[in-house]
């Protein structure tokens, strides 16, 4: 299996953290071999010149200020769009990049390509919840004007990568709503409702937003732009009370004792919402895994999305994808 | 000043504490008369027989589980329908309700009646920020398929709200979207930001879902299903957190006194978010104030939301917009 790596996305980490991540996936698994994209010279200080590792040198890159559709178009040379080569050319079964979101689903549409019956791949990370399981979120925002049959897709596609991947048994498929009862919802939640129930997927109605992290379902569907609400929205509210919780322990002497004391459990209280364990939000819908490793990736963050890369491919979760479409399409074509 | 208040709405504490509430304000206040609707032999035992409150008698509610519209139609007798019959009778100037949510805003809508010009009413609850000033998100879900006219009615409605009642200059109005770069968006917000620029107000373009609770800007547009997504993991994660928290400061003997030395500053954080102080969820569009209390409302929630309608009246909000709106259209005609 090959693997082919952004080595430059990622901000401040990069390059170094991404090439410590990919020696230490060939390290561990011998049938992979992994091609990194980018600054030769940087890149070559990490690789303990690994044999699995091959470099394809290029010194242009896309940044996050980068505007997404106008650069992979127009940086032809840039190391997430040879990276995205490599795997439209047959040469990587897999990719994944640490930079520009918007860039990375741009190059999955564009030189990846779709499956075919799928009309918009979904970004979906895996968030944490409280019994350290994490939920599937999808989409997130590649696609942010859904119709009720991308939603359908989604569910589809969720499933099929939780139950093969992340092997959860008949993994519980909720919408996104804002309330549980049937018939709630706006104009795109209540058509998605129907076509979610034809499926042959264990989708158990609407979910709210304040049970997310609950557990509620595995695998959260939602159209593009409330998921990124709802991812950001987590993220912030997460981040906002941590730093209000610092601030009340540097208080005071008292406080700050009090923080001692605490230590090891709020730091496992972190730990527990850590999420780049589960690794990057994958990409469903393209004719291979791309996987979006989150911005500020390290090492071990970007090992655990090279591992996640290589499950997607052994358990042939594109694969089933395309034939599940297509028998739904079909199913749906002879009603 | 005459206020109308569903005593039976908002579970178990009603109607005791929402009649506490409405007995520490009019003894504040000596403008102040209020109708209670409910039952009259559970209101009488808290009322002190103060000559400020009337109680209209009726043992017929609407609960939580009642279905809105229906209800609202059907329950002619309910306490939250004759409250708002007082209203539209002219004999009350605002009404508050802590009981279902849809059933208000379905009587606000049919009983109350909109101020011409504005399509569509918008719940809008005021949510905490770091720096404790709070912003105000609308809509949260009275309008869960807005059109970009709504969401631009929704700007000038928060802006005209926050600089009369919550005195703030010049409020900074958002649209929450998925980046804060403009151009960026679904169809509903890119169009809904070319209309919001056109408004006489401070108008500060999209906002981020992960900056809301630091306080980005003092009102928060955006149409009711993302809103009620963004409000719900708000509460969500915040409860999530807080439990976690909770269990953690429980684990061992340790961490239970860590969490008595640090148990003032650990309250403090909890009121910190606490935003009952900031009164109920306004229906901005409706001919009168209306106001949702929390369902769990305490006295002090209920004298808080009772000050808040005081200041609506006392403000003219209600004109302001009407005329505000008014000026808009003839603006946009002459175009």
């Amino acid at each position: 299996m090959r693997i082919a790596i952004d080595a430059m996305g990622g901000g401040d980490h990069a390059p170094k953290e991404i090439v410590l991540g990919a020696v230490k996936a060939v390290k561990q698994f011998d049938n992979l071999q992994i091609t990194l994209v980018g600054d030769e010279s940087k890149i070559k200080q990490s690789t303990e010149n690994h044999p699995s590792i091959t470099i394809i040198h290029t010194e242009d890159k896309i940044t996050s200020e980068d505007v997404p559709v106008k650069a992979v178009r127009r940086k032809k040379k840039a190391s997430l769009v040879l990276m995205a080569n490599e795997v439209k050319a047959g040469k990587a079964d897999a990719c994944i990049s640490a930079g520009n979101t918007g860039a990375l689903m741009s190059a999955g549409l564009f030189i990846v390509g779709r499956i075919k019956g799928i009309d918009r791949p979904a970004l979906s990370p895996t968030l944490p919840t409280v019994d350290g399981k994490g939920f599937l979120l999808l989409d997130v925002g590649a696609n942010v004007d859904a119709k009720p049959q991308h939603l359908q897709q989604y569910g589809l596609m969720g499933s099929i990568y939780m139950k093969s991947v992340r092997k959860v048994e008949n993994p519980r498929v909720g919408l996104l709503n804002v309330g549980t009862e049937s018939g709630k919802g706006n104009d795109l939640t209540k058509k998605a409702f129907d076509l979610l129930q034809q499926l042959p997927i264990n989708f158990v109605g609407n979910v709210e937003a304040r049970d997310l992290l609950n557990g509620v379902a595995e695998v959260v569907v939602t159209d593009g732009f409330s998921g990124n609400i709802a991812l950001k929205t987590i993220e912030g509210t997460a981040l906002t009370l941590f730093s209000m919780l610092k601030e009340k322990f540097m208080s005071n002497t008292k406080t700050k004792i009090a923080a001692m004391l605490a230590k090891t459990e709020l730091k496992g209280l972190k730990n527990q919402l850590d999420y780049s364990e589960y690794g990057g939000a994958a990409l469903f819908g393209l004719s291979a895994p791309v996987i979006k490793a989150h911005g500020s990736s390290n090492a071990q963050a970007i090992f655990s999305a090279i591992k996640q890369s290589m499950s997607i491919v052994d358990e042939n979760v594109v694969e089933t994808i395309e034939s599940e479409v297509q028998q739904l399409q079909t199913s749906t074509e002879e009603e």
